[in-house]
């Protein structure tokens, strides 16, 4: 089965295999598994070693990200939310109900976020401590610029907080020139092609010490969690979910074996052009134009036709292997195509030969392609 | 290698061979498959179908705890909390880190909490909302009465939540003759036999309904949970762990085939026996007198001898194949040896000669045995 989805992601088998054992995580080799881990990821991050720190949490990526936000903003403070889709709305809505004050930066989001309007906004309001970005909105598949917003949020005194959940490990990052980053959170079963079920937060350790207290839920409190593995290197507090972390430990290897972050951003970008010029043959059109059409996720126009059914469609589309999420994005009618996962161009050619043929046989395929 | 700790457990390869798959979280598959594991689950908590509905969460027992106590208990409202051990400890933190209140009920640890007792400081108490009672104390491996407890807080008005993280499934529940109780956490890693990273609550549908916006979180908050599983069955609202999951499913199946809880409580007390008569060969004391010791883990005094050091004996011990936690948790020195998980008393005579050798070569056999 190619599991096409933004996460989870199609793994290797050498990466679930590491399940087949049983982890104790307190056993003083697996917290050095967890900590060559967390090491690695702060290599990716681009973070430096004292200055910057990558903490493992137990759950999804959600729970990172509110994590992230009660660890960082005070209770009470305001955090700046540029509206760039589904994910912008949950961090707005995770932030409130943990009792931070939002603003909403409303944005036309099928395009990259605009640093002169995040200027704006933040100049136009001193209360907001905080700049929130999702890196990749996984719901309309725009990248946004990271470097250049933290550099405004940088310039007016302003911390910021990433959301790189479906993002790190294939984008860039380079935490070391960001300064105003305060915390980035991330999952294992997206870009790094593990499996679900870890999640983690690089985050400034000066700006951890200074958290105290402050994130109102032991569960979600960094500061605690950072404090904890200072005495104890590799320890999560709590039980976290073993297996995924030895998954994660060697989905690492194959990821450094390819050529780390720019071989996969090559690898998903081909993944995304072959999907893309595949569907425009099939005279289906991908709801975003390629100059901002990133490489992680695809929404694809539904074609416009009676006969079609996406539940339908992703039913068919399985009995053939190849699983799509069962829900759109966009308030078109669309369906939405991961890029990401242990897959190349030549699985997203047979995908779309699949998506091809299930369209004839509903009765759905454009008529300009049909005929 | 056989991991004797009171979570996670040794498995049975069929469990984990069930994360060998990608599974997608929103797949109407997946989602069936997670609907059947929370009715089962549900089923084994003496739930009643309407009455009752078990939650899934990501995340660790500790989560699940939090989300219990942050959903039923009101912002300043009341906790009374007696002090059983460690994880009556943590329950207190965890509740005070909301923001809610609590009062401690100091208790010998080393007994089961005293009815009379908790009746009379909820009396002593009216702001007390809720009692919380730890089933099994993993600290101290003493099992609590919590149909006895319930109903001093029923008769008393008073509303009841359990922490079953180390008792579900193999120690005896039955919701449904216990009305006080709002909720019941617990995991799918400890005496279900399953892999960590899924946990889950059982709770009341009525209290459920009453307890919107309570939270204060969106990720720990139950309510919320509730209303998405109304509106779409088997969603965990954000991505779970899925091969746990499915782990899970697979790992009821056994618990079922091998007769549920009164078998799994049969075998887990036979390993529990077979380890303690063990010791007592050995020359070595369990910390509890048998009457009190309840069946998921067991104290041993640590041997009173100078060449006695608890992380030589866990590396030792592992290097047989024998996992134990490195660390103790009572005042006096002592080791830990979990009784649970797909192991029997075959097992546990096994690991108990493993020991005997270990401290033999170390020359902390006590005097006795090695005369």
């Amino acid at each position: 089965m190619l599991l096409l989805t933004p996460g989870p992601v199609t793994t290797r088998p050498e990466v679930r295999a590491a399940t087949a054992l049983d982890y104790a995580p307190w056993d003083l080799e697996f917290r050095a598994l967890v900590s060559r881990v967390c090491d690695d990821l702060l290599a990716i991050a681009g973070g430096r070693p004292g200055e910057h720190v990558t903490l493992p949490l137990q759950g999804c990526g959600h729970f990172a990200m509110e994590a992230a936000v009660r660890s960082f903003v005070p209770p009470g403070g305001r955090l700046l939310v540029p509206m760039t889709g589904d994910y912008a709305r949950r961090l707005a809505r995770l932030a409130r109900e943990a009792a931070r004050e939002v603003t909403e930066l409303p944005l036309q989001d099928d395009l990259p976020a605009d640093p002169a309007q995040v200027e704006a906004a933040l100049r136009a309001d001193p209360a907001v401590s905080h700049l929130a970005i999702i890196y990749s909105e996984t719901s309309t598949g725009v990248v946004h610029p990271v470097p250049a917003l933290a550099a405004v949020a940088a310039r007016l005194g302003r911390r910021v907080i990433v959301d790189a959940v479906s993002a790190f490990g294939a984008l860039p990052l380079d935490l070391s020139a960001l300064p105003a980053v305060d915390a980035v959170g991330f999952t294992a079963n997206k870009c790094l092609e593990s499996l679900p079920g870890a999640v983690f937060v690089t985050a400034r350790t000066d700006r951890l010490r200074g958290a105290r207290g402050r994130a109102g839920s032991w569960s979600l409190d960094l500061a605690d969690l950072y404090e904890v593995s200072l005495d104890r290197p590799g320890s999560h507090r709590f039980t976290p979910a073993a297996g995924v972390i030895a998954a994660l430990a060697v989905a690492l290897d194959l990821y450094r074996a390819e050529g780390g972050q720019p071989a996969r951003l090559a690898r998903y970008r081909e993944n995304q052009e072959a999907l893309c010029d595949g569907m425009r043959a099939l005279g289906l059109r991908p709801m975003l134009p390629p100059a901002v059409q990133g490489p992680i996720v695809v929404n694809i126009a539904a074609p416009d036709s009676p006969a079609w059914d996406l539940q339908r469609f992703v039913d068919r589309l399985k009995a053939r292997g190849v699983l799509i999420s069962n829900f759109g994005c966009t308030s078109e009618p669309s369906f939405r195509v991961g890029c990401i996962g242990a897959i190349g161009p030549a699985d997203m050619r047979r995908a779309v030969a699949a998506m091809g043929e299930v369209m004839a046989e509903m009765g759905a395929l454009p008529r300009r392609t049909a005929a």
